[in-house]
């Protein structure tokens, strides 16, 4: 499934305003937080988008389609507002615990974001139930920020920081994962401080140095 | 909410058969599977386990509490299935890793048992979007394997094992919450390999020793 349909060219870009974009993203993800994943329709996000729903279908071939965008370009409104630093990468200032927590906190402040919290939910609910749905949404969405941690803990690793054995996409998830786990399922409250201990452990390890 | 109601004694309980019982449990189970959390219904669970659906009120307040019961139940199984000395507690043999390794090799098992896998994805999706669902399912289900582990990390700090300023409700989201996002959210395979990678990771760190 891709994004876009990329088999014809596009005659219609160049009408398509930022302003229809723009309500499209909205309705559908103010619609998914809403009713969920399942009973959101492109009937739905058009009407509420105030457009024809023909004008979804000419730019997108399904809701998961349309979703999975108004996601990335919700993301990537959160990247810009972190500031043009984040954007691609993880800063390397050299400290590696340092510049794990700095990305961490804002992934805090993003899970906080109201913006956020309810369209977020409601796909990766349905991405626990639909398995293609869900590793569409992990695939488009988080696992280019999982990558952004591997190629900082590679950094790591030529900096004599890192073991040279360890695997940096199982490293990265003794963060990721712990945070994630909390805001899915309740298991704990989340804080910057939690965030900082997370990266503490990971690096140092529970055994005595 | 309780699981049971509790306000009135229970004059039926004498009457209440192992055979009814297990057939709800049962019917609950599947029928949450195939059609989700929120389209399972009492009637939906009676119809199915063949009794009459206030058999069902008799003794569950609500559906939630139908299937947190079943879920328990099928959790008491799995750990009477993986034998006696994981019921209540993890092994404790004086090796801490060895000690998780085991006990993360049970659940791996477990998350690919298929009588497992359909309910406790609808559940686990619901409790996404669901706060009051999420937060029931975690502390009934999930909070007394996390105890487990927090009581093992404790008595590895008081061996030495374990630094004494870990907190260990934290330390053990190190393997347990990598764990639960790659069967969450499909972001990587599952294996005895990778939850060996992440206990060794866990104790003794990324940083050079």
């Amino acid at each position: 499934m891709s994004l876009k349909k990329s088999a014809q060219p596009a005659p219609d870009s160049t009408r398509r305003s930022e302003r229809s974009r723009r309500a499209i993203y909205d309705a559908a993800l103010a619609l998914v937080a809403e009713v969920g994943y399942p009973r959101t329709t492109i009937e739905g996000i058009a009407a509420r988008a105030g457009v024809g729903k023909q004008t979804i279908y000419r730019w997108w071939s399904s809701k998961a389609d349309v979703l999975l965008e108004a996601f990335l370009d919700l993301s990537e409104q959160a990247s810009r507002d972190a500031g043009p630093e984040y954007e691609f990468a993880i800063p390397d200032t050299g400290d590696l615990a340092a510049d794990l927590k700095a990305v961490l906190r804002l992934t805090v402040d993003q899970l906080r974001d109201p913006r956020f919290e309810g369209p977020s939910r409601a796909l990766a609910a349905e991405g626990v139930v639909d398995e293609q749905l869900g590793r569409i949404a992990v695939a488009k969405l988080l696992e280019p920020s999982l990558q952004m941690y591997a190629d900082r803990v590679r950094s790591a690793q030529e900096a004599g920081q890192v073991r040279p054995d360890v695997d940096p996409r199982i490293a990265l998830e003794l963060w990721v994962s712990p945070l994630a786990q909390r805001w899915l399922q309740y298991t704990g409250p989340i804080s910057y401080e939690y965030t900082d201990t997370l990266v503490d452990y990971a690096l140092y390890g529970l055994a005595p140095r």
